[in-house]
């Protein structure tokens, strides 16, 4: 701004204090000035950030949270059964993994959407690295990805999950969307089989068609049209002509939050029903939930040395086993609960500190048999209806599992497996978003494209290899925008000089050099005339080293025909101008005024002086001219 | 240039074509004008460059190439055996490697300097992935490295060698001279061993030091002294006086370019003679280079299937063994024919080319028992100081070597090896360079750093680590320059109004977007009072679709205190314009006009009016105000 009169400026890690009064009064303090204790106290509440809420906590907060604690942990107890499932686990193993997660979230999470436990997204990779293997590799994976997590928090990495960009992490919970919901489909037809990849899945489902079952599509049919009508349920408004009409749309809407719990609730009990009136030799018509383990699991850190009847495993035979998924979970792990983040509109994500709390919920978790947990969509998506106002909700759902855990387990076996399997249909049916990909069509081919690639390789190799390809992509973009900066080339003239003008559009780095070296060579080959080679820097807002050398090798390559050509660098940054090398034909020049000097005496020095100068020169020597006659002809 | 006349653009493929007379008048063709055959004939001449410089060879260019290519031929015998031995193979295959790439690289090489063949780099890291494995694999990862090069070069991905900048490139040559010198050591005092690794090798010598031989060592430094004094004698100029100074300085420097053939004629005939005067089962006191097949090899491609006593190995066992060597290969042997392409000041490195050319060399060349081949540092010094002019040298140097292989190959049988070594001694003490690193560190730490861990993984961790090292690490440098670009933050005012005012310096992409929003709302914060946000993005040269989602999402961040806080963006691109949703509070703006009015009306309405504004405001409603004791208080 021109005329605008800069007050103060607010950088780095200055604290800009604004005084009551007038807006114009503010005081600056550096952090550094803070006292040493006042900085502990801000690192512990970064840290430890419950005791950010904990202090103005009141009763309108505990209410709300209570029923959203509730109603989360009556949704996560099925949710997390079918997790298990998914992840080729018994079901006990999904309810181990909710409630230590959720403690150690309510103390040192941030966002308050995030109920901690298994996901469907994290289920599907695990099974690609777990698949065939002992059933401890699972509780092995949670705690390596959680020590991953937790150095990587430490490390302060969390800066990486910011190179996945939005159209990869659409076309990731997509594809994973899609994925789930595929490989329930043989669950809905009651057919059993465990294979991994989309491909090989579809081809074992056209083969084994034929074993469907009627029982278990009717349950699951039935599951998934309750869920949906009640899913409507919530959307219905009661409209004020009756007196309780604000109880009725609140006992609606929480009738459609509880949809989880409530449709578990009545395939079981009607499957249980079933059962008993069953004679002997019968059995039911379609598949329960076998849960073989009764009450809440013992703390015991997994072994890192496994024995089973074909092979022993020793630490480095299951690091190698487990492979890229002790990367791959944490960073799916940790995109999903910065998505949730995103979501909450004033939340800035603090990735380090969810990185190390993840890594904790995953370290400690693995001690009771948990699989790798993190936030997941679908439980955001009923906070956030429910009305949650602080992580405390945590606590009461995790209280919720746990007493499931003790007195209902017995219960448990008589979930019907396609109830659970409509669960995660419906839960993960809103997360395909084919909405995006046609507007990225409209507005930008080439993150459609990062779109269309990133969900193929998805699909078709699997979701961690659909994320890497996805990040290569848009990483891979980011890095030829160094390669080849705009610059603008021109032919310029001031007054009747005439130069080759090259405009960078960015900072040149090492990769752009030898592309600027180039565009030089090539205007100056198109240019007969040794015409000077003018380079605007206004807008070069970096230089390295490497760089610098190829300017100085420029003034070289455009001299070799013997002749001397100027190479004048206008307005460079003096940062910069040190690191260029001293050579013979190369200026650095500040001012117009100068650029003017410089050009007209390299004219003269060439000999190309336009008429109009030869004229003016010999009217500076005294001769006479009618200049009138000549601008006629010019 | 404000009162700059653009004449002419140039850019893309236009072609500039200035007319012969005043410099003003300038004709643009566009390329896609040009007819079909015109078109192929551009392509031919790029794909075969032969063409482009045989029409024009005369008897000038025709001296200068003969005399540099004998002495480049007889300058690689010796070298292409050194390196040979450097790789584990017996000195045959080295004389092996020559030929072929030599005449290959005549029709299609653009580089006058390179002369194909093995180098000691490459050597080095070839024998990282075939030591220990039969002989086979050596010609299998010289016909796969030129697969991988032919096909990087079709699908044009010479670009990707822009990303080694220069201090990655100085760290990896200083350390792979370093490692050569480290490794020639041992050979220098007769002690023999193989073993990968500096850390393992410096380990063994000192284990095995009290083996050294005195024979070995004598041969060793009079070859290292005599190819010192020899190097010295070219750089002696005879003065004026004598009357054939000139026909003197020739023969001086002449002779000091055939050092290497010297050293190794005065040496083997030595231990020829020797070696006949002794009496049977008496043996010489240092070690002779074993040879045992002469004349040409057969032309043979290397079969993918090889059996060996221990077992036997299919073409995927081959390639899981030969591993990144078959990436890492192809990037060496390139990376080294960009670097001397780009000592020529002229140069323009067709990098895209000279990746199909080396390609053919190893294919070809691997049906003869090649090893990788690439041109070297050491030989386009010579080819330099000895005055080539084409690519033509190739064709005698390949003579020579054809001749040496057909008739001279018994007489190999008498190089002795420390003369070898002290070749490549001499060779590579030219490419340590200590300079490059403290020159770093007065000017750019950042550099300087990159230069270290580069050098150091070299050393301790293979070259061919380090060199992924240090790529890794300036590409991670560009990415954070996208993650996190200068933002500059202040509270401006225009007249009364104030505003929060961000300025970009750079374009905003995926990765930058959370820090772009997370500065705007620190300022928010610290800034009591609800300023608008204005961000100014006229240096904003690029947005993609991530980053302007973040925009107005940034529009709802600002106003979740129920009040409603103005974003507006200012001069932005109508590109990235249509990118970002409409928001109620998202406001573009392009003059500065606007913006004040903008500024004044949003005061107005939240009732931040500055006392001066309520005055005039209030004489516009009829009242009299001392203005003058006003302005005073002020």
């Amino acid at each position: 701004m021109s005329n605008g009169e800069v007050t103060q400026v607010i950088d780095g890690d200055d604290v800009l204090e604004p005084l009551k009064g007038t807006p114009k009064n503010y005081t600056l303090h550096k952090t550094s000035d803070l006292s040493l204790k006042s900085r502990a106290k801000k690192q512990f509440r970064e840290k430890v950030p419950i005791v950010n809420w904990i202090g103005g906590y009141n009763n309108e907060f505990a209410i709300n949270d209570f029923i959203s604690g509730i109603t989360l942990g009556l949704t996560i107890i099925p949710e997390s059964i079918a997790c298990a499932l998914l992840a080729g686990l018994p079901p006990f193993y999904g309810l181990c993994s909710v409630f230590i997660g959720s403690f150690i979230y309510l103390v040192f999470g941030t966002i308050n959407t995030v109920i901690v436990g298994p996901t469907s997204l994290v289920a599907l990779v695990t099974i690609r690295f777990t698949i065939g293997k002992p059933i401890e590799f699972n509780f092995i994976l949670t705690f390596l990805a959680g020590v991953v997590e937790l150095i990587m928090g430490m490390l302060q990495l969390g800066f990486i999950f910011e190179f996945i960009s939005m159209p990869v992490i659409k076309a990731f919970s997509t594809a994973t969307a899609f994925l789930v919901i595929e490989s329930q489909v043989k669950v809905l037809l009651g057919i059993k089989y465990l294979v991994p990849g989309f491909v090989e899945s579809i081809r074992t489902l056209t083969y084994k068609i034929d074993e469907a079952r009627l029982g278990d599509f009717c349950m699951g049919a039935f599951a998934i049209a309750f869920l949906l009508g009640f899913q409507y349920l919530g959307t219905i408004r009661v409209s004020g002509i009756n007196k309780n009409s604000k109880f009725w749309n609140s006992f609606l809407r929480y009738l459609s939050l509880c949809r989880n719990t409530l449709v578990v609730a009545i395939t079981s009990t009607f499957a249980a029903v079933w059962a008993y009136c069953l004679s002997e030799g019968e059995s039911l018509p379609f598949r329960l939930s076998r849960n073989s383990v009764h009450g809440l699991p013992n703390f015991t850190f997994p072994s890192f040395y496994i024995e089973t009847e074909d092979r022993s495993y020793n630490f480095f035979d299951i690091l190698s086993e487990l492979n890229f998924g002790i990367i791959v979970i944490p960073i799916i792990g940790l995109m999903t609960n910065i998505s949730i983040g995103k979501l909450d509109p004033k939340g800035l994500v603090q990735s380090n500190q969810e990185l190390l709390t993840l890594g904790l919920c995953n370290i400690v978790g693995s001690g009771v048999q948990s699989m790798p947990v993190s936030g997941a969509f679908s439980r955001a998506a009923i906070s956030s209806a429910s009305g949650i106002k602080t992580p405390m909700a945590n606590l009461y759902s995790g209280i919720i599992v746990i007493l499931a855990l003790s007195f209902l387990s017995p219960y448990f076996n008589f979930i019907p497996e396609s109830t659970l399997a409509a669960i995660l249909v419906c839960a993960l049916f809103s997360l395909i978003d084919f909405k995006i990909p046609i507007r990225l069509w409209r507005e930008s081919k080439r993150d459609f494209i990062t779109w269309v690639i990133c969900f193929l390789s998805c699909v078709f190799y699997g979701v961690e290899v659909g994320l890497f390809v996805g990040i290569t992509v848009t990483v891979a973009h980011l890095l030829y925008l160094w390669a080849r900066p705009e610059i603008e080339v021109k032919i310029e003239q001031i007054g009747e000089m005439q130069y080759i003008s090259l405009t960078p559009e960015n900072g040149i780095y090492f990769p752009a050099i030898n592309y600027l070296r180039e565009k030089v060579l090539k205007a100056c080959t198109h240019a007969e005339f040794q015409l000077p080679v003018v380079i605007h820097c206004h807008k070069m807002n970096g230089l390295d080293f490497t760089a610098a050398q190829g300017f100085s090798k420029l003034c070289g390559d455009i001299c070799s025909n013997g002749q001397i050509q100027l190479l004048i660098l206008y307005q460079m940054n003096s940062n910069f101008q040190k690191f260029v090398d001293i050579e013979h034909n190369l200026i650095f020049c500040e001012s117009e005024e100068k650029l003017r000097e410089i050009l007209l005496q390299e004219q003269l020095k060439n000999g190309y002086i336009a008429l109009k100068d030869h004229i003016r020169a010999s009217i500076d020597l005294g001769y006479k001219i009618d200049m009138e006659r000549l601008e006629r002809h010019d």
